[in-house]
């Protein structure tokens, strides 16, 4: 599949109300299970959502954009949800997260982007020069991959209660090594 | 976590919704990527639920709580949807979904499963004696289980887009060999 601005949008949009079908005034035990020591749980997902928006695809966007000489990406702090979001309720965190998606895609779609602009280059802290489709595609891919995360952290949650059905649900065993 | 039959029961219910939210008037080259041969598209995962609602999950628990001396369930079609549903729309799969499993659900509500129910038996044509418990319970998680699959899928449809960020998104490296 190659790479299209409204078919990305169209992903974008729909990632809170996804995640506010699946998640929202849903019991603790499903929110906060994790997959272990410093892996998420959902509600640390949707945490890490919100510091997506505030902190990260919008503001290197607007680097790229910028034209600068010089269009580095700000490191990207993967645990400032950790402190930010105590005491906080889930459905509070939905409805912050769905805020800052609609608002997000409101600008992006302000910008009008070109075909050109979607070649415009950034440089990330880590992965060296990127262009700005690789950055809208990577906000969708974010999303997704963090959808797939959370009902893979909440079908281990039942991983001793399906019993004999554990090679057959392989989501209970799917990263065995968490990598985010 | 402890099975919980309206934890379970919850999640259940969420499903359609979550699908709705993530697929419904989604553009087709989303809807029908795959992750190679012989692997589900997100359409595909749609046909497989409703298969589940009409062939597993209920006609399984009656054989339970039926309590006969031989409760073996009937084998499943992994792929009774492939024919199914030529020519349908990702709508209508969706809201035949919805429907089937809303109807599963209050019959389930209507049954007031009982403690003592839960450890009733079943015999799994593949999995052998399994408990009533499992049974819900696996039902869950291969709800969940398909949604992760849903997303991966869509994510590996930009592998390509996302260029140098392929190892910050672990999702589109998932699953290498398909196992369901």
């Amino acid at each position: 599949m190659r790479f299209d601005l409204g078919q990305s949008i169209d992903v974008l949009r729909r990632t809170p109300a996804t995640f506010m079908a699946l998640l929202g005034g849903l019991d603790e035990p499903w929110i906060r299970g994790t997959e272990g020591p410093e892996t998420f749980s959902p509600f640390d997902v949707v945490g890490h959502l919100i510091d997506g928006e505030e902190t990260d695809w919008i503001p290197r966007a607007r680097i790229i954009l910028a034209r600068g000489p010089n269009p580095l990406f700000e490191p990207y702090d993967r645990f400032r949800h950790k402190k930010r979001n105590v005491g906080r309720s889930m459905t509070s965190l939905l409805q912050e997260f769905a805020g800052l998606r609609a608002a997000n895609i409101e600008l992006l779609d302000s910008w009008h982007v070109s075909d050109a602009d979607l070649g415009l280059p950034g440089e990330h802290p880590g992965l060296g020069r990127v262009t700005f489709r690789q950055l809208l595609a990577a906000w969708v891919d974010h999303a997704l991959g963090h959808i797939a995360q959370t009902t893979r952290v909440m079908a281990k949650q039942y991983k001793d209660e399906i019993g004999p059905w554990v090679p057959y649900l392989p989501v209970v065993t799917d990263r065995p090594v968490p990598k985010s």
